[in-house]
This record gives C-alpha cells, structure tokens and sequence, in this order.
C-alpha cells in the first residue's frame, strides 16, 4: 500500500480509521479461517478414528450387493439407505417415488472368435452392454469389421458394414493424467456406437472395454439407441480380447464373431431417490445438497461406483451429528437412483425441488471412486468459484486443495437450471477405471482411509457452505 | 507498477530501457518455462505409452525375489541391476563394494498367548524383528508387561519388568494424514524397545505392528541393539494380535506369551551398491544422482519397499536416452544396499564420491512406495529450496505440485555433509503402512500407471537439475 504525502488531515484522519477497520476486518477473517481450520480438522480426526463410511459400505456391498435400477437389489438399498439415516436421527428422513427402467442381462453372456482355417475357437471375456436387445437363442455370428470411430464407421458406409458385426477398438489414451478425460475421449463408442453401425446395416457391435487396463475384464456401461435406428445387441469385450481379436483379423481371413445374450428391458418399475436432512438454524430454507447415486450395475457390487459416493454422502452429514455442530443452512444426503442407465433420480430430484420452490444454494457429488481425495470441481460462475477456491488453505492440509472450475456430477446436473453451485468430489483417477462397471468393483478394492479422507473433506465443504453460503 | 509522473527524460529513457529487457528477459524465461514443460510432456507420454519400469519390476520380484543384505537375492539384484542398465546402454555401469550384514530369519516363528485358567491358547501371527536374537531351541515364555511408550516402560522400573517380556502397544496414530508421521511417531518401540526393556531386566519383546491397518499380518523391520545392555530377542505381533493380547491382559490373571526364533547374525557379507551413469554433455562434472534401495526384507518381494524406487531410478535415466536427451549435467541412477538395516550402501557411496572428489549437486530418493505422486520435500539452503519450488507449474499438470522443504532419503542421507541438496519422491502416503515389511508387499500390489507416472516425474526433475543445475 503506498501512501500519498500530500493527503490532507481528513484524508489521513478517514485513511487511520480505514485502516482500523481493515485490521478489524482482517482480524476477524483471520479468526474465521483460523476456526474454519480447527473445524476441519474435527471433521478429520472424528472420521479417522470413529468413521462409520467403510463399515456401512461393507454392509451395502455385502449385504445388499449390486442394486441395478429396477432390480431387488435397488429396492433393498433404498431400505437399507432410509434406515441407517434414520438411525442416526437425522432430522427429517423421506423417499422420492421415481420411475426407472428395469433392464435385466439374463443368462451369462457367451462370445467366440472363429477362424475361418478351422482352428481352435477362441473364447472371449464379453458382457451385454447396458439396455442392449438380446441377440435370440441362437446367437448373431457374422463377420468383423475393426473400426477406431465413428467417424471411420461413416467412412467405410454401408457397402463395407452391412451384415457385418461392427468392432470399435479405439482405446483410452493413456498419455492423458486423468483416466476419466481418457474415458471421455473414448466413449462415444459404447454410449452411440450400436445405433451408428445400425444405420450401415450392422447386425451387432463389439466394443474394446473402456479401462486403461490391459486385462481380461469386460466392462459394461449404457448405450443409447437412437430410435430412428432398429436396435442391435452391442456388447464389450476384454481388451486382452480386443487385442487378441484385431491381431487375428490382420493374420487370418474370414475370421468371424459369435456372440449370444439373453438381456431385454421389461417394464419401467417404481423406485425412489432416498433423502435425509438436518435442518438448518439460520437459513433453513438454503438447501446444500451432497449425494451419490444408489444404484450400480449389475456385475460386482457397485462399491467404488458408487457405493463409496452413497456412504461418502451420508457420513458427511452425520459427521455433523458426532461432532454437535447444527448447519445454519440445510444439508441433505441424497441417494440418486438410476444415474447409470437413465439419470430418473436427479431429474426427478431436479424437478421436485423447483414443483416445491426449494432454493439450493450448493450440490456435492461424489461418483469417480473412493480414492485417495484431490479436491472439488466447481460449476459456478467466477464469484462462487472464487468463494469457495478462496477455502483451498484448509483443504491443502489434507492434500485436497485441487479447487477449480470443473464437472459437478451427472445427478446433480439436472440442478443446474436453478442456479445451483455444483460440485464434483475428485479423488485419484489412476485406479477408478480398472474396476469400473465390472465384476471387479468389490468392497475389497476399498481402501478404509481413502474412503474416511474423501467423506471428511465432503463434511468439511458442507459445513463451509453451510457456514458462509453462496 | 506505479510510474511516477515527475520522472526526469533520464528516468523515462532508463524506465523504458529496464522495461524492455524486462520483456526481453520475461519473454526468454517464458520460452524456456514453456519449452521444459513441453519436455516435462515428452517424459510422461513416452513412460505412459512405452515405459520398462512395470516390467523391470516384474522381473525383479518376480524373477529375483527378496533380496535382504547378504542373501543370495540381494547378490542375484545386483546382477540384475548391473545387466539392465547395461542393456539400456547407459554410459558407464559399476559396482561399489560395500560389506553389509548377514542377518537371517531362520525357521518360522512360532508364538501363542498361553491362558492361565487352562483355556484354549492363542496362535499369533509373528515374526522377527530385523537384527534380532533367536530365543533358543526352547523358546522364550513368561509373563507380559503391556506398555505404550519407552516412558511409561521407564516409570515401571525394574521390579515391574524383570523376567518378563515387555509389549509395546502405541499404536500408530490414525488421525494424521501422512501415515509416514504417524510411522515416525510410533517406531522408536521397534527400534529401540528391546534394549531399552533389557536395562530393566525384561526377557523378551514383542512389538505392535507398525501399520494404521488392522489385519493378521506382521511387519517386520530394524531394531537397534545398545553394545551396553544384553540382547534380547524381539518380535512384531500383528494389530489383531496386539488387540486380542491388550483385551486378555485386562480380562484375565496370568496371561504368558511364548515365542519361539532361530533368527542370527552371520559374519558380514560382501555386496555392492549398482551405478549406471549419463554423462553431461555441458558440466559433466556435476552429478545428479537418482535412487532407490535394492535391498529388502526378506518377507514377500519388497515390492513397494523399495524395488519400484529402483526402476523408477533406473528408468528416469533411461528415459532420457529414450526421448534422445543428452543431459547438460550427468545423471546417475544409484541401487544402494543395504538400507533396511545398516545403510552401508548410502555411507559408501557419500565416502567414495568423496574420495573421488565428486561434485554431487543434487540427488532424489524414491523410498515411499510407488503409489500415486504428491511430489518431492527437498532438503536444502532457502535459495536451492526456491529454485525448485520455482518449477512447481511444471509438475502441477501431473498432480505432482508439493514442492517444498522436507525429508530426502536415508542412502542420500550421507552426502548433506557435501552440500547436496536432497529430495525425496512423495508418493500418497495411505496404503504404504498396508504392506510394509511384510509378506503382502509383492508385485501384485504395485498399480502400473502409478509407478510410471512417478518414474517420469522423476526423470522430469531430473531433466530440468541437470538442465539448470543449482
């Protein structure tokens, strides 16, 4: 600060009084932030030494299992979600009827390449792809075509697809840091492409699974039919299979492709979104949301997608039970159901708070694993991100000062029409999609401390939120 | 910048001279910031798409195995290491002598909890203490003292500790973020309980686990003997045991613990540490050293402890031959031995490059766990520290930005005394604890892409010190 020498005594006067209040005001900020940092690490120590979020995984994992929307395990988790919030007294405890559909995978999947020299068939690692029609009985055999997009798709066109089994090879990039931007850059071909190959004639899709990992584990996730289309069967491969498969269609002629699948979508079933509050002392009616989604797929147990989000959710409010601290603003756990195969939940949620003139001020999702914490993803405008990265000092002590703009969360996305801040949790990506969307995601690949870490600092963000506002 | 409105011609003229070497100087630096994380972006893409470090850590678990000073794996590591870096045609490749210990574990450990009302006895998983004495063909029983710390030990005198085996249970404390400090604070029981539980007449020791996890699994690790007290044989007892014992000790009269080890020590062994070297095209007198310790326990791979700071040691320098770098300064990749229990290797190699009048500027320790990189802590004078930290930008693309003062390496340890700046690799800290010292510390455990992304923010550091020296 430079001051003029040729101020007059009333500048000088307004500028000493000017600086009392900047002390003042200084003070007091520093004593806020300085208590802000004594309640987080309350947050962290509580959860560290008495958590509760890896112990209500494991029931979730291992009692409830994998909860594919529509399914009996999705209605025993919804159970098991209202339960425990009710059992640690949350304030106010309720359901949101939504309707999701009901796909089911049916028998095991079987899949084969055959040579055409008569050679051994090769047996492949391959799962339905989520919504996918059912091949019949009796299986889809025809030949590959190896493509490495949609745009090399287009550009073979219907001469060189019809009739043929479409194959889509392109792997994650792994030079990318983050597996998820690898995930983004690949998945256009799981997510569109069966309806693709269907406009050339394609009778049936193959997909390389969307990991980084180079193993024999087939990962399913949603494809999308575009409804001009006729629908055909899609399905994901290993990519030891991928890579097994290319080689083949390189060395061999007329190598073929046999794959038979049972799975069909039955009739949308009533579910619900699961909700427990702790109503808020001052502002009762600014409402700061954290959830995770509830249902999973139906190949492991959902526990890193995203059974961690669910307990992750709920620690975070109870965290505030333990520790006797009451909001001033509202803090809802939120289940999301459906987010896997229709998002029915977070536009359900979306539009029940608007029918219901809520005002949330703030949404925190967690759903990219329960990994070792990064820090949040901020989808705001530059003053509420610049809020809350101006908390990225407490944050830093636990290595999850990664504050920026950023993705929120595709269930609290629906939110984003009402002018909510949204949040995305980041934890470490380097695992997440080798688990995901497979038989793999179990409680064991959860690691205790990473969890409790990842749900503090979600407790901690509330109570900022809750304590400042927006 | 305020610029003043009563400056002279002369000032102006001056003001607009120092601007534009200002630019010219902003503009160089800016060209040489851009191009080193340009080159920063070479090492990653090419460990991620190309690397050999998963694969050399394969074979040397795998192939090798664990490699404890003095053992035929450690001879068969230095083999190993020495025919590597050959192959990858570093400049020079030699050996240093160094004796090391012999210590050898013997026959399975035996232990149990004996009950004195006659009830069922409690197997316990244990296992020797590194560098400790075995307990006779007979085994060791008698009466358990249940201790925290080598205080409350001092405040029970010898009346309350003589004849009996003293159980040192502070567990390692859960609340702290870095297990490494929670390590730090709970490892002088291991270290220095067995002797300091002698002075007062104790028979035995057994020791809680150095872990924040609860599981059936003992960890190993060095004691330390004081030359002026008997020796006394020492034991780790998993957290499960050290529960259940705790739990019995409140419960019951007449809790005795017995234990059985052949566990010695045999006359010192010769071994080496492994150097493979680049040298610098521009200072070639000016090294820059990167390492890792290629010896281990002699329980599991020493996978984590410490064979993935071994490849990625010798993979930031192959990286460099990789890419087609010729560094300015030379750069050397050291595997010392014998850091598990006696450091020789470290001492050597500081003792040599003083003998040889060598001018060590800098050197990096990988000694952590090849977990997802924070960073590195760096060990330094003010200045070295900022210029390091300068370079923060640069590794903040890769999630690796904690750069700041901190622990180096216990091999690098020994040359501080030269005026080398040390810098140790920091890894996430949360599952290390999981498995070190311990027969869960294999391959298996090591994530690909974590142990490369560390590799190449090795080889980065040690681009840009050999590029801009210190």
């Amino acid at each position: 600060m430079m001051i003029s020498k040729t101020s007059t005594k009333f500048n000088r006067i307004e500028m000493r009084f000017g600086l009392l209040s900047l002390l003042l005001v200084s003070w007091a900020f520093v004593q806020a932030a300085d208590n802000d940092s004594i309640v987080a690490r309350k947050f962290f120590s509580e959860e560290l030494l008495n958590g509760k979020s890896y112990e209500m995984l494991d029931e979730l994992c291992n009692k409830v299992g994998h909860r594919l929307s529509g399914s009996e395990g999705a209605a025993k988790a919804v159970e098991w979600g209202k339960k425990i919030m009710e059992q640690y007294k949350f304030d106010r405890v309720f359901l949101q009827e939504v309707m999701v559909p009901h796909w089911v995978r049916g028998e095991k999947e079987v899949g084969n390449i055959r040579r055409a020299s008569g050679a051994k068939q090769i047996k492949v690692e391959l799962c339905a792809l989520g919504g996918s029609v059912g091949t019949g009985k009796d299986g889809i055999v025809a030949e590959v075509v190896e493509v490495k997009s949609l745009e090399e798709l287009s550009a073979l066109g219907k001469s060189n697809i019809e009739g043929k089994i479409v194959f889509y090879n392109r792997p994650l990039d792994p030079t990318l840091i983050s597996t998820g931007h690898a995930y983004g850059g690949a998945v256009d071909q799981r997510r569109s492409g069966a309806s693709e190959a269907a406009k050339y004639g394609a009778v049936g899709v193959i997909v390389r699974s969307m990991t980084t990992k180079l193993d024999d584990v087939p990962h399913t996730g949603a494809l999308k039919y575009d409804s001009a289309v006729v629908m055909i069967p899609a399905a994901a491969i290993s990519t030891i299979a991928a890579n097994t498969l290319s080689k083949l269609l390189i060395e061999e002629q007329g190598v073929t492709f046999y794959f038979k699948m049972s799975c069909e979508t039955l009739p949308d079933v009533l579910s619900y979104n699961v909700v427990g509050e702790i109503k808020g002392s001052e502002k009762p009616d600014e409402i700061i949301v954290v959830g995770g989604h509830l249902d999973s797929w139906d190949l492991g147990q959902g526990a890193h997608d995203d059974g961690t989000g669910c307990v992750q959710a709920i620690e975070a409010v109870r965290l505030f039970r333990a520790l006797g601290i009451t909001p001033k603003r509202t803090i809802r756990a939120v289940l999301f159901m459906n987010e896997e195969n229709g998002i029915r939940g977070g536009k359900m949620y979306a539009k029940l708070a608007k029918d219901n003139k809520e005002n949330h001020i703030a949404a925190i999702e967690s759903d990219a694993g329960g990994f070792t914490p990064r820090g949040f993803g901020i989808k705001g405008d530059e003053k509420q991100v610049a809020t809350i990265v101006a908390w990225k000092h407490i944050f830093e002590d636990y290595n999850m000062g990664q504050l920026g703009k950023g993705w929120g969360g595709a269930d609290i996305g629906p939110l984003i029409d009402q002018g909510t801040v949204l949040m995305g949790f980041r934890p470490d990506t380097q695992r997440y999609f080798d688990i995901h969307h497979t038989r793999e995601d179990t409680f064991e690949k959860v690691h205790k401390r990473e969890l409790e870490l990842g749900a503090a600092g979600m407790g901690v963000m509330l109570y900022l939120l809750s304590e400042y506002g927006l």
